[in-house]
């Protein structure tokens, strides 16, 4: 296969996502921007630490089937220090959960751990 | 970012959701036919104004995810007159029904909403 | 039919669901009561008025199928003076939209839009 | 357990099935009422036979997780002659595609086809 | 209010889940018996322990919205040593991504969480 | 309409498939494996046969909006025998259990089916 599996790199996908998110922000009300900020303070350690916090994030992800969020998870997770073990177990979890209907987006993630990966070897 | 977000204008969304909709017919029997039929007359105005009937379609289509639905929504509604504020507005009911994993769709309708307005200020 | 069709008249499941509301509270920590709270604001009326707001929420709990949150709006788009001509038509809406699944949940919403008209004539 | 697994008999669910579609029918415009005859209409036996048609509706509310709709289809394979071994081979389909997540619907539509059997062996 | 909110206790739930478990099995072919099998394999201890994999299970739960799922994986939560904090801030991450459509199963997974403990104490 | 509908032909996107698989099974431990291995094994010939199942499989993908879902089983049916008839009325079926909500997915997979349609003229 010749073409790239993604049509946009991490560093790309992030840029773009930086791009819309300065459009919600034109665009939302109070609630909205509250519901950013809530969203942001959910993640935050507690009594659960930050890395068992974004593995919930990933896996509910995963079985609601939404890409951007399962990359956004998949970043943060391998921030967090995640390893390939533990992110395959957790992604066991959430294709026995939702089933084969996750699997493309399970593909996806797959592929985009293996450039994560590769990210930090060439750094 | 210098890649335009969307790789098709909106107008060419609507030439494709045209082309695509002929192969629909092609290949459509009575049931499906009259399905598309039905949904089209759903939305027309009677106790509810058409205006209110496409805000509904929309949340409808953000909770449930589906880009080409919050897409085309998107473009009715501006025609019916909705303003910015109560756009933004439907859209945060959306939002605390849905749920973060709407946040993609999300930052894509506020991206076309302002590309609606663009084409407006051009014209 | 001899069974009513409900286990729960409307004032028992509310009396029910502060119950339950207070197992929330009691349980939850600061950011799930920032949610709770954001889920009120969003409903107040502002450039949409708060019946509009009501049917969106209606028909976006319709196609989530979430039987309490659409008995929740059902009661709130009532008392935002709704009529059932219009409320039919939401319905209708969430029914083109959702498909027949959801119709088990529109089939409950008919039973208790009756039985709130009803309590309106017995008053 | 000295309970019963469900609190309606098949009997019951189906009276109960039409006093409801009663309350629809009391409230619903010309739309849903065109839906709920094209929803009738869909399942006609035509280039698929009825048992194909009513498999599909089976599986496809297991995956949507809608008891009730899974009842009525559960019946109506029943009705057109699928045996127990087809039966389970398309819940099994449901089951993978869908996952875990269906597992409680499925443990229901196991007791209803018990129940079925036994209404027949005791005619 | 004078009527309990379950109309099961978590022991009644537990017994009828295992007669609807004997129904499947009397009814299951070879996949969806490998299929349960598999289910449980995924949640013990590997990389990741059990009590993470089972918040996994509870938060996936949530956000499908699934009470039986629910249920079960409070009641195995808790049997893994997860403390009330960690319990509340876990459902809190499903509140957020899932939205409000999920809060009526948070509100029952509270209640049972309550019993849970009550249970606990007066052992 | 100068674009392709797709940016990738049928051939491309297998090809796509099969990589992406790699990077599952580079990654996957036991309990993945095992469940794409009893994916596959669910829809072999047993008391259905192999053409029911793949229609069972398009219409749970359909309603669960999953176009990667529906291309495959698009692609299965064909080989099983399907024609243009029966697929289109499987498809009606999932129109009206699923909503207008699916229709983006009923155009893709129309037009996928002609390409189909087109491949096995032009050999």
């Amino acid at each position: 296969m010749d073409k790239p599996i993604f049509d946009k790199s991490i560093g790309e996908w992030q840029a773009e996502r930086e791009a819309l998110n300065e459009k919600v922000f034109d665009l939302a009300g109070l609630e909205i921007k509250r519901f950013f900020s809530l969203d942001t303070q959910t993640y935050r350690a507690g009594a659960l630490d930050a890395k068992t916090k974004e593995l919930l994030g990933l896996v509910a992800s995963l079985v609601l089937r939404c890409d951007d969020c399962i990359l956004y998870h998949t970043i943060r997770v391998k921030e967090e220090g995640v390893n390939r073990d533990e992110f395959q177990e957790a992604l066991g979890v959430g294709l026995i959960v939702g089933g084969s209907i996750v699997i493309p987006h399970l593909r996806r993630a797959a592929a985009r751990w293996a450039e994560l990966e590769e990210k930090e070897v060439s750094r």
